[in-house]
């Protein structure tokens, strides 16, 4: 069991955020945490639930003492958050991370604001979520109870110390680390098994009920499944798709395909086709292991 | 509580037919159950495993003095199979039914059958099932745990006790029952919310893995729940969309404008667009209820 971190700041109070303050306490990743979040009800909600140690709406109250910083906000709002961040007076061996579902553009704005601190940024992206928002839906379990992959996005300026440290962190909070890839390859492969399957769940929902709501009475698990993320934050998502777009196009572009191809199936009625068409997903499903 | 079904006949051993025996003995709905099933070793299984009272490969002994015969196998079994079962010496007041997933066809082919018959037929679709398939994976509470719709399907030759009688077995086995309605209409309503979900998770399989599989090892809930169902059976599949190919072509033709508005939306990377498409989908896919 690594030492736990002495002092953990989490700046954004969502489900990510508030589910990252319970777990570092209750899997003793830190041994205390402070959360900034932007409005005085966020904060005063913080700690009428004790959901942390400390909490400000004052950034360098929030983060000053703070050894490990985890950025917990929307995509967009990053980079802004971290040129203020990078303007308090850091600590030497200050780590910075963030827990956004994209890596490459968050990675080349954030590393470079901290060139010149005693402070260092390495991008992070652990798995877990829910389409659920807020910091109602946290949970201490959030992410071991998902047996949440999380991946670490070092460049070629990484110390492994730094890395090591981070790796042991997200270990303790519950997470299942991934070996280390680089921020684009992080967004090419989560563009395929993360944002393609949202933006899917949203043609589906719209496909099945749009022209008529009320089938919806005749619908069960299968629908339920298939369309469940489609109910996650509009917003949130634009901010993702917008930022990882060019790894999202193409996967896109082939699922259109694909649709184009299975159209083409049922229009001429090809049971043969068909049924290639069926076990070629089944095949491909299959290589994901049960839930454990 | 409605009396029991004296004697439930159910021909073809999967999991539906395998968990319908199950439930219809657990949930007293039936105060004898028979299978009838193609191979002797599903026999011998079902025999061994206490599945059923009885088993056999013979339609007629199998269904000997059955009051209730459900026809439990692929869809495009169905014809010939009640063609042999309309050749036999059945009693008046047998009511045959079956758990297909496509109804218009199935109703044309099998209700003229028994037109000249003491029996008489009635569709049936209990909205229960598993990406997993066979007798093995057959629980007494696969109905009632997934809260079941179940459709029936009267025509105009439907008398209303038989309806009745059909909506209290139903309703012991545990299933929601739904009001009635035309099998055309129940095939272009599970068109929409179940037949074209199972193509889209095809579709967002192939475009996610096709191109490189390793990519799996980011995918987390959100995969997992959007592609489950396309480990259904490719075969079982086939006959279901070939079935009910004219319902589920408009449902395909309009997945495929939506993933290409999509498409453009992503092209010219407005986010306004983008943002709206995605509320779009969340708005109708909140309508449906939480999970009981």
């Amino acid at each position: 069991m690594p030492s736990p971190e002495p002092h953990l700041a989490i700046l954004g109070p969502g489900l990510l955020g508030g589910s990252l303050a319970l777990a570092a306490k209750q899997r003793g990743a830190a041994n205390r945490v402070s959360l900034w979040a932007r409005r005085q009800p966020s904060i005063d909600h913080i700690l009428q639930n004790h959901l942390a140690d400390s909490a400000s709406t004052d950034l360098a109250e929030a983060t000053s003492g703070a050894t490990l910083i985890v950025l917990a906000t929307p995509v967009e709002i990053m980079p802004a958050l971290a040129a203020q961040l990078a303007s308090l007076p850091l600590s030497a061996g200050t780590l910075i991370t963030d827990v956004g579902s994209v890596k490459g553009s968050v990675v080349r704005q954030l590393e470079p604001l901290f060139a010149n601190s005693p402070a260092t940024f390495l991008g992070s992206h652990p798995m877990a979520g829910s389409e659920k928002t807020g910091i109602d839906a946290a949970r201490a379990d959030l992410f071991h109870s998902q047996n949440a992959a999380c991946i670490l996005t070092p460049t070629d300026t990484t110390s492994p110390i730094d890395l090591d440290r981070l790796i042991a962190f997200w270990q303790t909070i519950g997470c299942r680390v991934l070996p280390p890839m680089s921020p684009e390859r992080h967004d090419q492969e989560v563009a395929r098994v993360s944002h393609l399957p949202q933006l899917m769940a949203c043609v589906t929902t719209l496909a099945a009920l749009q022209s008529d709501p009320s089938v919806l009475r005749c619908s069960g698990n299968g629908f339920r499944d298939t369309t469940r993320i489609a109910s996650g934050d509009p917003a949130l998502w634009t901010g993702i798709i917008t930022q990882n777009h060019s790894a999202i196009l193409p996967a896109v572009r082939d699922a259109h395909r694909h649709l184009g191809e299975l159209l083409e199936i049922l229009e001429t009625l090809d049971e043969v086709k068909l049924q290639h068409f069926l076990t070629s997903a089944q095949t491909l499903r299959n290589l994901l292991p049960p839930k454990p």
